[in-house]
């Protein structure tokens, strides 16, 4: 190799380093004009990033500062309840501009954000939109596989050969998308017949026809198919592109692995914010009302569960009073039933979500879940009826929470074994709302074994 | 569009359906001959679902019968627990077939899950690879970038061509990956210099040199930096191939998109597993002593803490046995403050995974956290006095029922937001050790403000 081309300068991207943060906070403090050299180097994902982290009386004036052509991409970067905010601090002249520059699938999200954050007198989605296809993509929810779609795509017949399709490429440079990543093979009523990834085209001879080297049988998805399915596709065969189909075998469009990595990771977080009741967007910053509006809800239907389980205790008030040290006891029970339910139903509901789970081996997963409860309720029935009998020097005492343990144990296996699968076949996401219903489970049979058990052979 | 092209047979692919599944089990029952046929059929990805959903009693005979050629991709698509379980089913010369024919991120990923999988007498990792580059591998710990990396990439020099590049590509077929995705453009010490995408490269004309297209400040990340990192990098930036550098920024091989999202789906398992106390891997049908021996560490920790709790209560039976409903009302206060705790915290764990979090705003997120929970608690608290003044006519109970409540939700603001914070501070995983943590507090501090507000105020 010549040695000439190691004068080149090394220069890694550095993103938004806490250097440029803090920077960036100074000038919003005492030098405005240095703004706009410091965000006008950043990536517009990097712009993304600073807005996230700065608390949103600061928002507008970083805003202000971002080059034109930068502006689409910035906000759709955006989490939820930050672009929300953003959108409201923006114009509507430069949400229009920043809209008309972002592909197929990101205008159409962006259009419906800002018809989202609107109020009735703000803009529709679809007067955001110029291009008829653009507002075809309205149509579809987000979480189906269409709602994710993307319109640019390359097609090519089966007779046409790597050359030519490798020419077509080089010169039809303006409605190409800016990833071909996959060429779609399709007749000429665009049924899709097979793919060729732009990695095996550009290793193929120029003389080879496409329908020599496609892959029949190619991976599609349908359009009004679930937004899991897509993943799972994408997770299971390790591709790039995936062909989004109607019901004739049509080639609608496609969804790349990118926006499948988007869409996982804010899936992530939402499972993670509805198991604790959160319906607010992820945006820090969001005010207190907005947060409490978020918050409340699920902790009222919280308050309604546990107030299920103290009526269970108020049935047992003449026991407590005779025996004090049953109301020391009664939370540990309970405790360790919501635990290990929580236990099982995480199996479960991966089990569901990687379709492992069927009809016919659910019967199965029963028996190996309600054993491991009964040998994992007989150790801690054990030591906590040692406990007990040491601490206590009651042996009836160690017998009766034993009993309960034990049998709270057999609750929380079946508990957590069947609420998902009930969930699921009512089409609930079990990630939600398993929690709340199995630890009522727990609390309230924790409670109503112990003390049951207590009133029937202590008292 | 010449019509003659609509001949082609259009094939979706079926993936493994549930008529193929339940073909496969009356195969193992009845059939066995047929087996070989279904199998056979099933893309790899298809086979290693169909051994995941199998009892373990089952999946010798399914091994048995999968293609030679294909057992390496099976092996090496399995979740964790299964791909255990199959690799003692099979012999140590399968296994050594299947690791020769993967690619080298994939082949020592399961040496390593077979030295793993294995007791002392059983083969090391390094045994199971031939090639000097796929030892080197090893050295990285599985959670860095280092470890997700695959060596096989295209460089060229800058002064090469769009068009010599192609000619390599095309004819250099057998030491070239099967995604070449990107080139990586570098000098003659093998320093980075800059990137251009596969997508670039044909659509560019082909007497261009890479210096004049490539992206400059190429994205790159350091081969011991952790993994999240390189998630956090192909998030921001949407793109589908990563430079792994060493410290003097020369190329050592490059991260790919579709193994970053196997990780985020797999360390989503892995977090949600680890936060229910769950070692164990993802095998359904792991056996019951193992499931005992992955679950029982975690009960006992939370046995330790529900006797902390339960201990607090018992410096109070004196105010119990005064007033039983002290007993029945307890849950409900620690109880709500759990619940609360784990939405501040389910906040504050996730803008930590985004960076979103500096030293520059965690004290205006502890002021909007604790000014939430002020409010909330508020309602809270009013609705429950309420409640209980109805329920039982007593005033000075409905008002220590009110005082305790909206002292849990400031210590439940406080403990959210705190706890994270010092874990990750400390280096450890927030998303696994804070709720433990938390509802300690909240239960702790539930039972003693209840109680020992009662004691002070109404007895």
């Amino acid at each position: 190799m010549p040695s000439d081309t190691n004068h080149f300068e090394v220069k890694p991207h550095r993103g938004l380093t806490e250097q440029t943060y803090v920077a960036v906070l100074e000038a919003l403090e005492h030098n405005r004009p240095r703004l706009g050299p410091l965000i006008g180097d950043l990536h517009p994902a990097d712009v993304a990033d600073l807005l996230e982290r700065l608390p949103r009386d600061k928002r507008g004036e970083v805003l202000q500062a971002i080059p034109f052509e930068h502006l689409g991409e910035v906000v759709a970067e955006l989490e939820e309840g930050v672009k929300e905010n953003v959108l409201q601090l923006l114009g509507p002249e430069e949400v229009r501009v920043a809209i008309s520059e972002l592909e197929s699938d990101d205008a159409a999200d962006l259009a419906q954000s800002v018809e989202d954050a609107g109020d009735a007198t703000g803009p529709d989605a679809e007067d955001l939109l110029t291009d008829r296809q653009q507002k075809h993509l309205l149509e579809y929810p987000a979480d189906v596989a269409g709602g994710l779609m993307q319109l640019e795509v390359v097609t090519a017949l089966p007779t046409q050969t790597v050359g030519e399709v490798l020419e077509y490429l080089r010169d039809g440079e303006d409605y190409l998308p800016n990833n071909p990543g996959t060429i779609f093979v399709v007749n000429s009523h665009r049924k899709l017949l097979g793919t060729v990834s732009l990695n095996r085209l550009v290793k193929a001879p120029f003389t080879i026809a496409l329908q020599e080297m496609m892959r029949r049988e190619p991976l599609t998805i349908a359009d009004d198919a679930p937004q899991n399915e897509a993943v799972t596709i994408f997770e299971k065969y390790d591709i790039h592109n995936l062909a989004v189909v109607n019901k004739r075998f049509e080639l609608l469009g496609r969804i790349t692995i990118d926006d499948v990595l988007d869409v996982v990771l804010a899936e992530n977080h939402r499972q993670q914010a509805r198991a604790a009741g959160l319906m607010e967007g992820s945006d820090l910053f969001a005010p207190v009302t907005q947060t409490m509006r978020h918050r409340l809800p699920w902790l009222v239907v919280n308050l309604g569960t546990a107030i299920l389980a103290a009526s269970v205790i108020a049935l047992f008030e003449n026991s407590i009073a005779k025996l004090t040290t049953l109301a020391v006891l009664m939370p540990i029970v309970a405790s360790m039933g919501g635990n290990a339910t929580t236990q099982t139903q995480t199996v479960i509901i991966r089990g569901l979500a990687l379709g492992q789970i069927t009809p016919q081996n659910a019967w199965a997963l029963f028996r190996k879940e309600f054993l491991s409860g009964g040998y994992i309720g007989t150790v801690l029935a054990l030591t906590m009826a040692l406990g007990c009998w040491l601490l206590y020097g009651n042996r009836m005492l160690a017998l009766v929470i034993a009993l309960a343990t034990l049998a709270n144990h057999f609750i929380a296996a079946f508990g957590g074994w069947v609420t998902p699968l009930v969930l699921k076949r009512f089409n609930y996401d079990p990630a939600v709302a398993t929690s709340v219903i199995t630890t009522t489970f727990t609390d309230v049979g924790g409670f109503f074994a112990f003390l049951g058990l207590a009133t029937l052979l202590l008292l």
